[in-house]
């Protein structure tokens, strides 16, 4: 379904090459401000045509708010977000109507639903994001606002080269000095290098995106089975193209013993802390109030200018030549979006915490 | 929360030196055939004490169901599913009363809820999962009644010994003759030999189980945040011990070209396939009809005998001598867990596929 | 929460005097055809200035739709439904922002959000109904196409006009020819005296909306608490200005004895049916396949010319004299908000009945 | 589904004469006392065979708790609260396995599930409202506790005698003096009669249950679909043979002009209060601090002894003579059932508020 959260809600609406796209979020708290410049600055991170590493597509990605927000502040009303389509051009899909692109969802589509919008992937275009983005722009907001929570993405790895970027000091300006959102200078050049060899071959490319949340209240996640850490891997791997998320040691805990792995309490000054964080953040389920540290797997992008082979849609075989515009790699713009969907689990989580303190209830 | 799933729903209950522990089923179809046995064989493959290898805690785990089922048959009405806790000591725990054990939940329980069953792990002990796996073995008999789909686990890493296993043919006799569910019969030996090893030196292992469900039928998937992939991963990344998921190339995708990774379709005698799958049976979040293959990665398990240095509940820095049962490594009794956790998001998602096929609605 | 129903997902959105007012609908089946003149239809039914018993405000509302539907069909994604705010004054409220209006939601509002948007009733204006008769009005085509259900509601009762009306074969064509939406001639003419007179003392008037559905699939309700009559119960209860619900013989039943009130069965050709119809078509919550027939209570309209005491937000005494323009009496308006609340209660059970046909079923 | 409620959730489950009936709490708050006599104390006003006015079956419905209670309070793990059948006769129903009993739920159930448990009504017995009961008296300690909250109901009207009550000060002790927990002593004793009259006639009587929630806090309810007067609705919906729901003035209000309807604030030292509560203390779906005051209906009890033409299975009419045991009224026994929805949407709404109360945070 298109709805995202238990209490903070957020439904995204739209196809890629319809009217516009956009979201409502129902149950955000009210007499919040909203910097509407804010939503704007992380829309323009995710908006195409932003480098030419990135698809040609002219999008502005203007974000109009129709409804939930009076005189700066939040109504604690559905807040209608809408983002026009402007460089929409559905006839340069025409000639996919019929064809089942590889690795795409054109087939699964119309399998599943007998129908699909095939002009530029429809609903299963990465364009849906945007409702993302814009919500989780707001979302982080809240969580600055109130608890002094910081979201921090960027690229970690694009194909095979990785970078080395400590995720407890890295700021957003060093991110964004980076053509691909990779704040480590080096790495930084040899992947606009790898990404701009993948485009001029016709191909695409894969990798990482780390991101970091600072500052986390103890106390989130909804065990047993919404432990914080559970729906972060479904927020994750709700993304188009994501193909693997891990926390803390991650894959690399399965090779430590226990007593290389475990998090040794001690007492920082009246505060329990752990010397070690390999359980990125998360125990139990529940925020420690370590950092939340979280990586996620992207493939490369299935759009590609190579000829491949495919079936079309009454299954005879034939030679995919595409056309059209698209990412060499999607991972400096998949940033905002892995951003956007950590601070939509965190901030739904806050209020499902907050709902519980009853000391502090209305009464 | 306690629930999953959106349509057949199942909420876990119970503490791990409590009463008992179990799971109600609501929205479970009515008249389906309900094997006890094959409940029963799950609970087994999950219970403790089946081998040298678990921890010594004897649990018959006898499952009883109260409602819900009559004559054999489904009515479409709540399963209860109870399970007694034979075993419990809670007095060999008394003495973690006031202690925060490293990377367990301990912390975190007692900051979120402000009390917590100190008893054996209580509400955070992997004890809560029985729940899964009798709830999880009726989805299992659906969806191969139904579909014909069939869900297989196994342990495919155990600290540093990585078994090679087929996936496409392995069989569940083939993995049930491994003490540690691990088909491959070389590994399988010199996985044994590193648990008994991390036992004997009071230590425990990580790895990771892989699972695969063969003959799924196409268009399972709620498309865009409930793709299949991202509540595969949620239901992983719930079980306890759990740092990371993948589907299909997971992690190695990063490291390939599109051309390389692109998943060709070819048309097999009528049926739209594709020559690879490093999708893992799932294209734009929603099944394509080939098998769904992945992986979860499990943390050493916390409890270890070793000393280790912590904090007891009011701050003071101890060092904890752990005694008590428990596991050198859980990923054996993980299996059935991670089949369950498949199984409940597939059935879902078979209700949720269905409810949408109006031509065949009532009227 | 802004959003109705668990399979069929209608989210609305807006503020009465914001720039738009709408709703998102998600989870509606693909592959349906959508005739957007039904939409305008039933919005034209609900829209103010429909005749000078209904307020003046001046709009149009006339329907966009910017996803979801695809060459006139649905493809089974989110469905955003918009209608602009054209005649909006809200400097027009500028003296009512401090006040507390008798029996509005101006209060209550300010007491739960601490902040309100004052312009015309904001988000408790009954112009947030907007989005649930469009939706409304997809659901009802939804219901006839698949099944042949119809949905006829109209005014029973206004004030101490009460209409006879046989609801099994009224039709809306006679219920459209009575300016107050009740095709019972001799009472329509009363209905329109009593509103007049009422306008002209500058006071309002309640009522009493009947409404009925033919031809329903036998099945529909889930017990035990999303019985059928209950969320009937719950959907017209959260219209605005509702003050109670009933169905079949309601609060008559209380004085009847059961052998004069169960409804007998006899087989009808076939066909079980039921010979009386105290029961409203509803039986241990599901669907007998007899007709549905409810009815709901308006209070009259708290916005009135008349003199009253009340308070402003800090507390004061004050006398307000309404201005702005308002309804003397709902009723007529209220009757596509009643058949949308009840379309959209049916179509979600009707899918929600739908997933359980797992004879049907993919496979 | 059998789940009530978003954060406070109520899962029931159990047949009439299956082995036990119960229910599931998940989302209750942490650390909060219970005492287990509370519960016990509304499962004796609700158990059959407590007056010769009941059904004389024997069920001592003694409560037990498995689960998410700790040395007296609760851990905020999930409550699992279990009732054995101690007298369930499924033979004593063998003779109305093929039957269909006019106005019950056999032939819907069998419809809708293809299947059922004819045993004394299955799942659609009120024997279900068992965990319903002991869930609310839970709820009921919270709302207490809390915030001082007092929930009360009675009998208000049985057949034709009508009640004289002052709901404002009516005492559970007044309530509990009458065996038909109707506090108004005259009309308890034409009520009684009027029972045992339908008794000897081997028929059954209906009647009005009313309640009232004092000191009630204001901001409760969650516009536009979840206020609270439709949450009330719902619940009291719910609950078998209740065939209507009206609030404050409810279905009188149509009757009246708005001038006479309004309820006029003035200030009461320093608290906004209202002069009058024809809204029953809920404006624009959200709680104003005034006591709700709601009314349910309940039909004559289906379960008769005379005879009744009817239908059986295969469709043939056949003249039913009801054996088995019954109530002639219900009434008496549905006060605490009542009481405990009410109670559970209330204690649902309040942890809904508190969730947005972000000054209290976590932080």
């Amino acid at each position: 379904m298109n709805t995202f959260g238990q209490l903070f809600r957020v439904t995204t609406w739209g196809e890629s090459h319809g009217g516009a796209v956009g979201a409502v979020i129902d149950g955000c708290p009210a007499k919040l401000k909203v910097d509407i410049q804010r939503i704007q600055f992380d829309l323009d991170r995710r908006r195409p045509g932003q480098s030419h590493l990135t698809t040609p597509r002219q999008e502005p990605d203007q974000v109009e708010i129709l409804s939930g927000i009076f005189e700066g502040k939040t109504l604690g009303t559905p807040i209608l977000i809408l983002v026009r389509n402007k460089d929409a051009r559905p006839s340069a899909y025409e000639h996919l109507k019929d064809v089942y692109r590889p690795s795409h969802a054109d087939m699964t589509y119309q399998e599943k639903y007998g129908i699909r919008n095939w002009q530029g992937g429809g609903r299963a275009s990465a364009r849906e994001t945007v409702g993302r983005v814009a919500a989780g722009a707001i979302a982080k907001q809240i969580l600055y606002e109130q608890c002094g929570t910081e979201i921090v993405g960027y690229v970690k790895q694009i194909h095979k080269v990785l970078a080395e970027i400590n995720p407890q000091t890295t700021t957003i300006d060093q991110i964004e000095q980076s053509l691909v959102r990779c704040p480590d200078p080096q790495a930084s050049k040899e992947m606009v290098n790898s990404i701009d060899r993948a485009r001029q071959e016709g191909d695409s490319l894969g990798g990482v995106v780390e991101s970091i949340a600072r500052n986390v209240p103890v106390g989130l996640g909804e065990p047993v089975f919404d432990k914080l850490k559970a729906d972060l891997a479904k927020g994750m791997m709700s993304i188009p193209a994501t193909m693997g998320f891990q926390i803390g040691s991650g894959f690399n805990s399965t090779t430590m013993k226990a007593s290389e792995h475990n998090d040794s309490f001690y007492n920082d000054e009246g505060q329990i802390r752990t010397r070690t964080n390999h359980s990125g953040g998360i125990q139990g389920g529940i925020s420690n109030g370590e950092n939340i540290l979280i990586q996620t797997a992207f493939k490369p992008t299935a759009t590609i200018r190579k000829d491949q082979q495919t079936v079309d849609i009454d299954g005879n075989e034939i030679v995919l030549s595409a056309r059209g515009r698209h990412d060499p790699c999607v991972l400096p713009r998949a940033v905002p979006i892995v951003e956007a969907m950590m601070a939509l689990v965190l901030v739904d989580h806050l209020l499902r915490q907050n709902a519980k303190n009853l000391e502090n209830s209305v009464s």
